[in-house]
């Protein structure tokens, strides 16, 4: 089609083609791979953290809801965007999770944009950890508050920071933290917010489902849910195996985000099939408390023997294993490597890491048999550059 | 829950009732209101455009996809969210959009994102209409690049700003605009940007499915589809029925959106039921390309009957129609009285609207029968404030 229009239309994006050039050159160009629906490599790549997103029940959740209220929610939630079924879900969500309210937004990145820029006003200050998701980040950058970035897990530094600040303060951090799969000291930054009256907003995408009593999330686990202080943003898309996210908090604080969060006010509600899945996951977990603990041994198991294996990997908080590459050329081939022996690992490089470190990211799956255990390790090992072992291991 | 925390918990967030009280003062607090799925209310509020959002193959195309793909996506889609069926949705958009290549994201607001921030980069200038969607502007304060916003609808503001500017150049703007439902000078920007050798990227959320030949979209009107320098982001969350977003253009610059959009690459894929719904209302669309002017002729049969009644209404150009009213609080009583008279209609006041407009908005579907279209004048009429008529109609 583009032959039809004028030469002149030609210049505007050639400046692309550059930074094209530099990402060969770096060895960091991506592409996507589409996957078939019935995959035969083995899965350690999503973060279907408890093997719900093909389970029956939760893919009748979503035929279920899309049958009964339609393809798209049809408007914003202000709108026509909010059926009944979204309201349950909110209130299921905030229920188990133990907070007094919810909000469903159309994704957990969406979710971190809209509680991040609703409780940073102008003037107010957020202190936000170095590691953090960049859902997180953009959402710092879209409030009208000021940021400051402070050294990662160092509640010291979190204290540093609000004690400069006279106003409305908000700690901004990710539960466990995506790319090493680490936890935030969460009682200590509490306690540092509180000292200085200031609010907490905690990403828990890798801890719902996975933390807390029965998978109720990292807030749970530490005595923090339904705290007056303290927001919690989950998505539906990992442990909960369908797509959405949601702000769990105090009641007034859902209430100013219905009133003034851009991602909220300004977006299509999610759509029913997606709500209606989560419903089923939800139901799932509360049914088998299990899978919240089974998801973590997996990891441990993992990381253990990979360490065996004189790998370095960071022992894992939470479902997330993440094991360290020499460097980005050969994290990619490594994860090939993996691809041609059956197992699908992720494979993380800047500019997605935030310490420059390239790794593998593995996530450990709750039904994940000692079988694949045993076989992811092996593959993993076996495919290993030398780089990648302890000295002395081998 | 909260009873159980030390009463050092409460003040973090006491600043949020100041503002609460703040819009109730103004009339401008919002509430949700959850609709049960089978609503005796005549829909005029949706932006279910063409009435597929409960179409049977639309919601069969949701339900069989959540049953072969799962629940949800499982990753971002650079790593396990890309299956074939995101790429059979991305395939078919383009060719039907007559662009080279598409990207499908988890919304149209995500794809707002990441169309401006990666197009835009450090050192670049965009130049955004006044009118433009939030999600635009968002993506505007996200990108590295400076903005200058220009009056709404004016090409030659466009030129002024671009000649002042060295370097790559972006020209942002709605196609429809969402809130009065008039259209931007599509062809006169595009010249403008191209005599500075700036790229386009339009918002064709409001176009797609009622614009250009059979729902082809705004572009496609216009002889703009496919050119090099144009880039057009969709909904699926309006005509489609659906939820989810595109970005439509050049494979080079889908190639780069794939390298450096953050809410690409650090989202997870958009839900297989929604991909799947999507793609049955574009199969039906593409089967019954008369949906497309069924719409546009439904607005513009509103409007006339409106207008006749002595009302104020925007000429509609695609399927939106906006009636003004005299003050957020008649707007939003007007619209409660239309809902007790069993029509739904959309209530826009600030700070939803740029310009401190408040109106009913009305969306037109093509499967609105000549009784309904009646009868929703009739009840918009008979439920006017009397300052919503114009001097001398009544
Ligand atoms: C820590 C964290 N927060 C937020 C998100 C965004 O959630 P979603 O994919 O549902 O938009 C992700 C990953 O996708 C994540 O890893
Ligand atoms: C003009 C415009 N652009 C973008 C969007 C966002 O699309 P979505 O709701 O799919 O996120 C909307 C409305 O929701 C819109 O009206």
């Amino acid at each position: 089609m583009a032959a039809a229009h004028s030469s002149s239309d030609g210049f505007a994006f050639d400046w692309i083609d550059g930074q094209r050039r530099g990402r060969e050159a770096a060895g960091l160009v991506r592409t996507l791979r589409p996957r078939p629906a019935d995959s035969p490599l083995l899965d350690l790549a999503s973060n279907d953290y408890l093997g719900l997103a093909r389970h029956p029940e939760v893919v009748e959740g979503a035929a279920r809801a899309a049958r009964r209220w339609g393809g798209g929610a049809t408007g914003s939630r202000l709108v026509t965007g909010t059926t009944e079924l979204h309201t349950r879900l909110e209130r299921e969500l905030a229920a188990f999770c133990g907070f007094e309210s919810a909000l469903v937004l159309s994704s957990g990145y969406a979710a971190n944009l809209a509680a991040v820029t609703a409780l940073a006003p102008h003037g107010s200050l957020i202190v936000s950890d170095a590691g953090n998701h960049a859902s997180l980040i953009d959402g710092c950058r879209l409030a009208r508050g000021t940021t400051q970035v402070v050294p990662h897990a160092d509640p010291e530094a979190v204290r540093k920071a609000l004690s400069t600040h006279d106003g409305p303060s908000v700690v901004v951090s990710d539960t466990v933290f995506s790319v090493d799969g680490d936890q935030a000291p969460l009682s200590e930054l509490s306690h540092a917010a509180r000292e200085f009256g200031a609010g907490l907003i905690v990403d828990d995408a890798h801890g719902l489902g996975v933390l807390g009593a029965g998978g109720r999330g990292a807030a749970d686990a530490v005595g923090l849910a339904g705290a007056a202080d303290t927001v919690v943003t989950v998505t539906l898309s990992k442990s909960f195996g369908s797509q959405g996210g949601a702000v769990l908090g105090p009641a007034r604080v859902i209430d100013h985000l219905i009133n003034t969060a851009r991602t909220f006010i300004f977006d299509t509600g999610l759509a029913p099939a997606a709500a209606g899945a989560a419903l089923a996951a939800l139901e799932l977990l509360r049914a088998r408390p299990e899978l919240a603990r089974q998801a973590g041994q997996v990891a441990r198991a993992l990381h253990e023997r990979l360490v065996a294996e004189g790998l370095t990997a960071v022992a894992p908080q939470a479902a997330v294993v993440s094991v360290r590459a020499p460097s980005p050329h050969e994290a990619v081939r490594w994860a090939a490597d993996c691809r041609e022996a059956g197992l699908s690992v992720g494979c993380f490089r800047p500019p997605s890491v935030p310490d420059g470190i390239s790794r593998l990211r593995l996530t450990a799956r709750a039904d994940l048999t000692q079988d694949q255990i045993a076989e992811a390790v092996g593959v993993i090992s076996r495919t290993a550059p030398a780089g990648a072992f302890t000295a002395g291991s081998r």
